[in-house]
């Protein structure tokens, strides 16, 4: 028995019904069986894939990407997932990253989507709008699909929010699973999700948020360390507590970012703006106030430099779980002494985990697949079974 | 018998043999049949799609996409039209705008042709300019495939030139007749193809010119409407005069948008640049009189500014029949209190109209991939018949 | 027997086992065999296809292309050569021209390759870096693919290097193979690769490096003309001399123009940069000294303008053998009176050559996919049997 047929079996177990034809927003918006699907899936490609098998699930259409903010590893995940599974790239350019009105949105999300099944987005850069987009994206075409304008419903990835960036966490958790041997040894496990200093302060809050409405969901325990100023989005750690009701997980705060590394099997430091700050700056924004989003990203650029001990050296690598803890990052990082004077990450450090760094990463384009897979195919495991069965190649010599 | 299979049958009637290996510069030089096979062919591919059925005639190749003005939806088109047929879109991306010398647009022409099947070119922005580039582009490939520097000839589709828009015309007019239930009952609709006011002056003429020269074919009473300076090129209304001899039809100008409007069934109100004035913008242009230009522009805003008045309000609107004319555009609109302060249209009008308005567009990619069809399959009858019968599906699973 | 046919049993007698899973740097990295089975594969391709044949290996996959310098031909080339083969391109736009840290060409090798199957990468403007930038990517992907990163080790193809242009040489060598009606009838003819002036001072040397060190395996007598303070890299001059002897070839140099048109079967006149001077420049643009670079540039654009008599004109043809030498350019070139006012080549000349030119640039879709093909496919003799026999058509219809 293949591995795929395998995975094809633990799926049919799962109650996924409810995932055909539906969006993915955010990790938290899916229940269990739907992540554990994901990640089934994801693995089940790949390792067809790994046997040559063809994993075309389509023979025309397009995937369509909107980045309202630049990307070259997510656009790549998402191209490649796209041609994995039969679909054309097309990529639109939105050249003003000003949110457009209502109107527009629902004009250009339906012109663009005559063919399109999947749609994937980014867009991350203002507190409070990148969701908001997607979901004026997607309510235009659900009525454009129901008014009979759209043959099919395109599928939304979101490929990064203000609130989540779901193909980046459920990448790192594939990872997290794989490493540790499996979901049933993540238990107890301490994550220190912290942040760290980087020179380009303001980068989003979709990691660690994302993270910890995730990792929280595994029996884990979830520290997430950060200097006063920096705290997340209120409704996400709620989500990150409830879940710790649920699942028997812990979840953490505190402004010590040794406290957070101490005896931690896994380890996440990142840097993030702070979220108040982020909240001004959008108010300026829309007021088109440059002179103030000036002022306020002076003051930033000074609030952070205060925080420059906030970094992952190997003397707080060395107070980790026998000094061996897992090194995630989301990728690119900003190393100390390689591509910045100082920042987030020893390059002695960062150099150390480059192999699991990058497999990490190599999970990404099966995760964004399975999302699309499972939103698009009605019987996923018959799909499975019978892309396991085909004499279909994908290299044909 | 599916849908498919009828339109097939009547394809069979028509005679269409001209159109194979041939090119789609402006509707005027196709017959009638050859008008009707194109909408035919629309509606078909545009059945098999939504029975799930594949519409692939090509299992590899290239669609060459040239835009020397900018586009979104045209270019979403063209890409989900040739991936429709099996073709890879690649886009020939010329930074500059100026007009290439022909030696250099030969060149050009066919180093990007080795492997394509179709090219779409936008080329709008220049009067007496943009048809010469088309026809300097495709004979030069005409060339190259005598010479046996190409494979294959590829197929143009003009995807708007000074003088046409077909893609969009035809879009409009298949529209127009799924609207009002069919060819026979268009006799006698009166069309108010109308200027309307936009703070953006100097749009295309093609799509007014290309609706006096299509809609005079189906026996309808167009009106077109504009100040005193916006005429449209001579040559063109010479065609819809010809075409009311031919048809039955009537051509009327007006300077009056109100009478343009009254009792009729449609109104397509649309801001376009005044022709002599462009004729003018071409010269100086030629001579890189960047000052002549300059000048000439404030003096054209000045002017476009005193037509205010011309806009698609409610109030206009219910001059029209029933006060429920069928509103077209060819979008993006410049919507009044929305998009621009004062523009071609109420909000409220084309808030009513976005369904019918998105419908119109969504023929874009069907009547696009009916022009690529008809110039690239020998046998288009037996074509349709064979991906009716075949049991290929579009989504796998 | 096919053409095809016929080829591949020519291939079944080369020694090729070695190209497989191998990148395409240099063409004098290759055995004679290799080279020889790149022309073979080019031929049966282009056959292939000329036959309405699907000459797909891959069912999906993507080819990513990295131009660090501009590109129009070999950008269209490198997507008709991979969608030849079943591949999809995808553009990597690094939009910086800054040589990127080892660490950080590392990561974003491996980032944009989960899926790819061939990378084509252009880096020619600075000397000793292009080479290693190529080197230095390929080691990465090696390092993910031994790894466990990658599930499939991605072939290079060397879109052009600091060094060397094989996919321009080996086409236009292909060319002149059967120009001249085979491999076996130019032993013994004469080859001017000539510098010319271009008011654009500053192109590649390449070409006249991947000419010496290719047209030097066939028994030609290739004759490098350019002005004092033009020469090449010594370490290619080198290569060429080696060839020599092992081919019966001849290479001589003169700073005479005429002495190398004199008699000569080929010609071909392009511009490149000196060779001391880029030298310089990649020292000045390491030290980001950009005033440096600045008067550099002047005091070359003054050295250049010296030897503006240094150009194909009808005068220099007149010299070569029967004043009918075959003309060659890679292109695009600057036609004297035509592109520029001073250029490299009368437009007569150029004109006269036009269609060889063209078929000379429409060998290199091929022979990029020949290069793929062979580096992709463990039995290319069997591969190219099978694509023979089945009943696949390109163009469906």
């Amino acid at each position: 028995m293949s591995k795929t047929v395998e995975l094809a079996r633990h799926l049919e177990t799962l109650r996924i019904n409810n995932m055909y034809k539906t969006d993915f927003y955010w990790t938290w918006d899916k229940t269990d069986d739907e992540i554990d699907a994901i990640f089934t899936v994801a693995d089940a490609l790949r390792d067809l894939r790994e046997r040559n098998k063809s994993t075309k699930i389509f023979n025309s259409g397009l995937g369509i990407s909107l980045f309202r903010d630049n990307s070259t590893r997510t656009r790549f995940s998402f191209a490649s997932a796209c041609n994995l599974l039969g679909l054309e790239e097309q990529v639109l350019d939105e050249k003003k990253s000003q949110i457009a009105h209502g109107e527009t949105v629902r004009e250009t999300a339906n012109m663009v989507s005559f063919m399109a099944d999947v749609i994937g987005i980014r867009d991350d850069m203002y507190i409070r709008q990148g969701h908001e987009y997607m979901k004026t994206f997607m309510g235009a075409l659900e009525d454009g699909y129901r008014d009979g304008i759209l043959e099919q419903r395109p599928t939304l990835v979101n490929l990064q929010c203000d609130v989540d960036h779901p193909t980046q966490c459920m990448s790192d958790m594939l990872h997290v699973i794989h490493y540790f041997g499996g979901v049933e040894n993540l238990k107890g496990k301490k994550v220190a999700m912290t942040w760290a200093y980087s020179p380009s302060y303001g980068k989003p809050l979709s990691v660690p948020q994302g993270v910890i409405g995730l990792f929280t969901r595994f029996g884990m325990d979830v520290c997430l360390a950060h200097p006063e100023g920096y705290e997340v989005m209120p409704e996400v750690e709620e989500i990150a507590r409830q879940n710790c009701e649920k699942y028997g997980s812990k979840f953490t705060k505190t402004n010590d970012m040794k406290e957070a590394f101490k005896d931690a099997d896994i380890v996440y430091p990142k840097s993030w703006a702070p979220f108040k700050a982020m909240e001004e700056r959008t108010a300026l924004y829309s007021k088109g106030d440059q002179k103030g989003i000036d002022e306020l990203e002076k003051k930033l650029l000074a609030q952070n430099a205060e925080h420059k001990d906030w970094a992952c050296t190997e003397e707080m690598m060395s107070l980790t779980k026998d000094g061996k803890a897992l090194y995630l990052h989301c990728l690119p990082a900003d190393i100390t002494g390689l591509s910045c004077e100082e920042g987030e990450v020893d390059n002695s450090v960062f150099d150390r985990y480059l192999v699991p760094l990058y497999k990490q990463a190599s999970y990404k384009p099966y995760v964004i697949a399975a999302m699309i897979f499972l939103a698009q195919v009605k019987d996923p495991v018959k799909a499975l079974m019978t892309l396991d069965a085909a004499d279909n190649a994908r290299k044909m010599f």
